[in-house]
């Protein structure tokens, strides 16, 4: 025997749906800060760098003025450099990178071009034109000690106040995800490739 | 007393980049299915969509042909609509939710809107025309059972060998991980608005 009336689907519905708009009104309320944030994707998964050109995306859209920096890319993911060397007005698109290390066998090489990026790098991170700024594999390069992480931490803090700034790469130093404001761990849950599925375009191309 | 003699940290490095090459090369050459892959974004970290949009400016950049439809939001994330609708003969780009769900606070109008865009998403997966097809936070219409799972299942395993799917948003079903090829944990470390920072044009919106 149970002597609750039946419940009004619909009305516990709205009830609910009522709390929570108040709940997200009173966090967005409590959202005052308004200045440029520092975005960063590490973790062995999938969605690092998408995700970064996702924002790029979003950023062109908004009519924001852009950076690109590839560090460590050269060979791979060349749809979204075709596609988004269409908005030269908008965006500054440097791939700096010679593919990856492993590819190049040369470590003065490898370090030469990881210097050479960080060096376009920080000018963009010191020019209030540019609203965004993604430097794509980053972590990659700090991880092998090609650029100083210090530098890197003191250029993010210096940049200026509006300024968004999106690093990506796996193994993150702990210092630099101490200096970001949103990280993302992209965690690898499967994987087509271990599967024996190749590279597709679009998709890792 | 140590008798080794010093290291050519030269050769050491050009060793190592060429094993980790051959490693590379061998698993390379062991991927040998080539098929459109099912990826699947979750988690509740912050880069399930901007990575799904980001595959399809990959998409994009390589001359395929799209499709977008996105599931929930509709007054978030105006950035990305209105940059991707400037590529009409490429991209088939349908927003279908009304906002949030705790913004329109009405269960039956928000199971219609799922529905509808779940019928121009069967569409988009059972026709070859399209390569690539990204439905964005799909999974919280999964979640909400506004759509059948068995349903969405059923379709994806059904499309034309060739095409692409995206699949993002929180609590992804086991079912749906199950069945696809890709799949990554958006694991939250942490968050700007949570610090106070309120959602910025370019990152969020």
């Amino acid at each position: 025997m149970n002597d609750t009336p039946p419940r009004d689907e619909d009305a516990h519905y709205r009830e609910r749906a009522q709390r929570k708009k108040e709940l997200i009104d009173r966090r967005i309320a409590r959202a005052t800060i308004d200045r440029g944030v520092f975005v960063l994707n590490t973790g062995n998964g999938k969605g690092k760098s998408s995700s970064g050109f996702g924002m790029l995306a979003r950023s062109l859209g908004h009519g924001l003025q852009c950076g690109v920096v590839q560090f460590i890319k050269g060979s791979f993911a060349t749809g979204e450099e075709a596609f988004f060397r269409r908005f030269p007005d908008q965006l500054d698109y440097h791939v700096m990178g010679e593919g990856f290390t492993w590819e190049t066998q040369d470590r003065a090489r490898d370090i030469a071009a990881a210097q050479a990026a960080w060096e376009v790098a920080r000018r963009m991170l010191s020019d209030p034109d540019y609203d965004f700024v993604l430097l794509d594999e980053l972590n990659i390069a700090l991880v092998k000690e090609y650029v100083a992480l210090d530098e890197v931490i003191a250029a993010v803090r210096a940049r200026p106040e509006r300024q968004h700034v999106v690093i990506t790469g796996r193994g993150a130093p702990d210092a630099l995800i101490e200096a970001a404001d949103t990280v993302t761990e992209m965690r690898m849950v499967k994987h087509a490739f271990k599967a024996g599925i190749m590279a597709q375009k679009g998709i890792e191309l």
